[in-house]
């Protein structure tokens, strides 16, 4: 994995009617997400979750294509009639769609030449020049094309076979995050974060998030940077404002 | 709510770094697409999830506010300075953001003169003209602003306000569903699921979902219709076919 010495960003584009129906609950965005930024320094800038048609994933393709360092696409990759990615991307880049000897090799091995049926060949197809993403758990393997990486949609298969991303990617500036919690609500300490937020608005990010825990009303100050330094710094001054307030912080 | 005889359909626009880190999994999305359809008959077309930076903000809900019947935003409207929801869409519609009298007077009642401090007061301030989405749980209304429902993020305070979106909405028609539970693989069906998708193109969509269960590899066939008599005809069509096939049926 080469190392870049600065942000490098993703977006991830869900493929997908039964998440948009509401049907299945999508877990595979927090994963991925958490997994690009502390494994390999990568951002998720954008999410965006499409249904199961050539024309819209043709247009989201292109369209986050060229606007983030790398796009992950997730499911539409199995062997059934709704699984159209693979001829959406190569439609999108004018790409012939077509067999991957590779990936036509390991399937047949898998399977066995006798019960190697059409709709298992059909996960051998793929964009003209696209590079395997291998798969440990069900053999079947993901694509990169230009830079696009296309994994399929059960969280646990693309679990096993999201390390074998990392050798197609660049690694950027991770971001680190410092996480306070505290007993209080958010309207109490509102004008304060503000001001700290200001004055280092260019390095740092402070979120504040509320939450229910132990019967009380507590909230999360999530601070987060590419400088470890700046971020000590940021949380330093948090902390002194809380003791100020004498609001009480919870311990993890 | 008023009724229309067609498909009216919405997005979803996720406001919120928590979620574009893998800190926060999401749960909005699958509540309110599941609420929006069995409720009001309308379909859930596109999700997106954005950083909490305004210009993002602005350009998103611009085009989707285009695109789609309904937006539905989440996020972003609470008392701190990274809630910046109300004032982004302000800007994008060329607004006024400010005061909305009755939501600035159903908060001061809320906390009381003395605590309705400035954060408390920004949680009243919104686009011009807009309406209010009354908050059952915790008093902050959400608000719609032309064809934008904006919500908050904390999921149980969202759920508490849904139903007070209906009387905005124009119903549209049900898409129904029929779940057909397999112990077999998608290459097995494949192809016949294909030719029995191309023969109702029109009317119902088919889609495929592996799931494992009790130890076994099963597929699950979700068709989705706006007509329950054509789903019928398809889950019958299928039904024939798993039996064809000697597939094992699960019935939960």
């Amino acid at each position: 994995m080469k190392k870049k010495n600065k942000k490098v960003n993703a977006a991830i584009l869900i493929i997908g009617n039964e998440i948009l129906s509401g049907r299945t609950q999508d877990k595979n965005v927090a994963f991925i997400a958490e997994w690009l930024n502390s494994k390999c320094g990568i951002s998720v800038n954008e999410v965006r979750v499409i249904p199961d048609i050539e024309k819209i994933i043709i247009k989201n393709t292109l369209d986050m294509s060229k606007k983030f360092n790398y796009v992950f696409t997730t499911g539409g990759i199995g062997p059934t009639h709704d699984d159209i990615t693979a001829k959406s991307i190569s439609k999108a880049f004018k790409l012939k769609y077509e067999y991957h000897k590779e990936a036509f090799n390991i399937l047949e091995k898998y399977y066995g030449k006798i019960k190697f049926n059409d709709g298992r060949k059909k996960m051998a197809k793929m964009p003209r020049g696209s590079k395997l993403i291998y798969n440990p758990s069900s053999a079947a393997p993901g694509f990169m094309t230009k830079n696009i990486l296309s994994l399929p949609g059960v969280p646990s298969i693309l679990i096993s076979m999201i390390e074998n991303c990392k050798r197609f990617l660049i690694k950027g500036l991770k971001t680190h995050s410092k996480t306070l919690n505290l007993f209080t609500v958010e309207s109490n300490i509102s004008k304060q974060m503000s001001i700290i937020q200001k004055k280092n608005n260019k390095f740092v990010d402070i979120g504040s998030y509320p939450f229910f825990r132990l019967g009380k009303i507590g909230v999360s100050i999530v601070c987060r940077s590419t400088s470890l330094k700046k971020l000590k710094k940021v949380n330093q001054d948090l902390i002194k404002m809380v003791k100020l307030k004498k609001i009480e912080i919870l311990k993890i």
